[in-house]
């Protein structure tokens, strides 16, 4: 199967071949020295701040998400969440749960947020943003964001998981205080794993807080990542892949190159589509996917015959948006030739009338 | 190297071989029906009572323990906490985090539990056990305690995680609520996944219980496994490599013959190591794992020159015990080739004075 999912995605051959053996025992320091390498790598490649940290949860996104949420952010805090779809929808749902004081900005599925609707919320003291909210393809005007943030003293909280190593994120630039992403993401690993960069602010606050939950402790982690471990059994194969993909990536030129490598094969599937009944759904996309509405046929049906017909996978949508919204991934290793395979695939379909 | 620790272990070829392609796209009906019947293998290894249901979390065994924790038990509760090592010890700080009230019954390190230290505790509710205390590799004498449960309605929630398919156990016999498991120790896959079976006792207090928190939730997990899913990316990988593995063990035998054919390779170490000065720790050691205290030689001391030496992971003990104490795995793919590497291995070492 071709995979244009947004994850897991198709991993790179060398990626792939550090999963074919038995996990080696991870209480070594062979083991250490690799996780404290791919700590640095991750923060390089963010642009982290001095005296920030990276830590390594076995877990999913969402995961990651939580422990943030629950480790960073104390009763005091009056919390923004930008809420354009349904991850955006998660970061409202687990401060709800977790009892913080939140404000939801909501924005339209698929529409940028505007410096407007922040107006007024100056007196809050953190913001939780996915920066690129999946769901609806749409990348936010972190720029913007950033300078809002920076100009009242509010902490920057950065779900990026699927837009590291697919969009422009520089943690310094940004001044955020935690971003987040996932291994199987542009990252292109197999999933199990989320990663955690965490600047001094959001390291006092972690040191500071009391602890919630053991397995999602911030603070365990941070500790135990000191020697580079992990407080417990962690996906030890993933995080051997990770420090592959990472070695790889630096080679090759770092996070510019491997954003560029991805926009392009983005670029090339956007410009395919210019003729097909196919309208981008989001104002500002990000490379890592298309969201895409169909015009004349249902989403639901073009995805199935993708997967039956053609050997393609792409990502419906859930909930209300299952028949109108489908989404092509770009992240992962695609080539020019796998994208020509989808769009030959969609333009036979639409000439037998089925797109 | 040839890894005789606890976990991860060595798994086997056909096992290994699931993991070397990339992660297919899940949300499909092909992975839904994986993971219907990886359920349904689990409950069925298990013996499960009738109505149980099982999850499968992307969380390492203490994400298990703690949502068990977080999920079955209640404010309500009175729990018994079975403490003879340091998993035991974890069970204890999870019921403090979560403020459970609870009592600790202290066993001696490898030493059995008995009836006498549960007197006095019939007017508790629930009861926290590591089956097999991998810190010291004691086997608790389940028996006694299922028997005990039984006659003072007490919920008993048993950590399974290094005991599943290396010692026996009945879930229906034992009349557990709970029996949770990893996918590294016996069951031999990558680690990443831990494994919860629910009989329906439990399933209905998670149902009647408050949703602490998002990622370890058990509610949403079983929601979502009605259709087969999980409520966030799981780690993909690991679920299909559980798959073979199940099929396999089911195909040779089930439990049963997994059980016979670790206990044999156990059996064999220690008819081996009879004349060396080690001695097994525990009194009634489990299947799974043989504790040892080496007599001469510091314990650090060994485990250093069977890796560097001879290629050979045993596992060291933490803390006070790091040089009194080393473990001697026989779960994953040991053969009895391998055994006799190991064994052939220490003998040199008594002849050269090292051991």
């Amino acid at each position: 199967m071709l995979n244009f999912t947004v994850g897991p995605v198709m991993s790179p051959e060398d990626v792939i071949s550090v999963a074919g053996v038995s996990a080696p025992y991870f209480r070594t320091p062979e083991f250490s020295k690799t996780m404290l390498e791919n700590e640095e790598m991750f923060l390089k490649l963010l642009n982290a701040p001095e005296g920030s940290r990276a830590v390594f949860l076995t877990a999913s996104g969402t995961g990651a998400m939580e422990s943030c949420v629950m480790n960073i952010l104390s009763d005091k805090d009056k919390v923004i969440v930008i809420n354009g779809g349904s991850f955006g929808e998660r970061f409202a749902m687990l401060c709800r749960l977790h009892r913080k004081k939140y404000t939801e900005v909501k924005c339209e599925f698929g529409k940028q947020l505007t410096r407007g609707q922040l107006s007024g919320l100056e007196d809050h003291t953190a913001l939780l943003i996915n920066m690129h909210e999946t769901s609806s393809g749409l990348l936010y005007d972190m720029k913007m964001v950033s300078q809002f943030c920076k100009e009242n003293g509010i902490l920057l909280i950065v779900d990026a998981i699927s837009a590291f190593l697919a969009d422009e994120l520089d943690m310094t630039e940004l001044n955020a205080a935690a971003v987040l992403t996932g291994s199987q993401k542009a990252l292109a690993c197999q999933p199990g794993v989320s990663l955690v960069a965490l600047a001094p602010e959001a390291l006092k606050r972690i040191n500071d807080n009391e602890e919630v939950c053991m397995y999602l402790s911030l603070k365990d982690a941070l500790i135990n990542g000191v020697r580079g471990q992990t407080p417990f059994t962690p996906a030890v194969t993933i995080l051997l892949q990770i420090h592959k993909r990472f070695e790889d990536i630096i080679s090759c030129g770092g996070t510019k190159s491997e954003i560029s490598r991805i926009s392009k094969v983005a670029e090339q599937f956007r410009e395919g589509i210019r003729d097909l009944p196919l309208m981008i759904v989001p104002e500002n996309p990000s490379n890592a996917v298309t969201a895409l509405t169909p015009l004349s046929k249902g989403a639901k049906e073009i995805v199935r015959i993708l997967k039956e017909e053609y050997g393609i996978w792409v990502c419906p949508n859930g909930g209300d948006k299952a028949d109108s919204v489908l989404r092509v991934g770009h992240i992962g290793h695609i080539t020019y030739e796998d994208n020509k395979v989808l769009l030959d695939a969609l333009c036979e379909m639409y000439i037998s009338k089925r797109l």
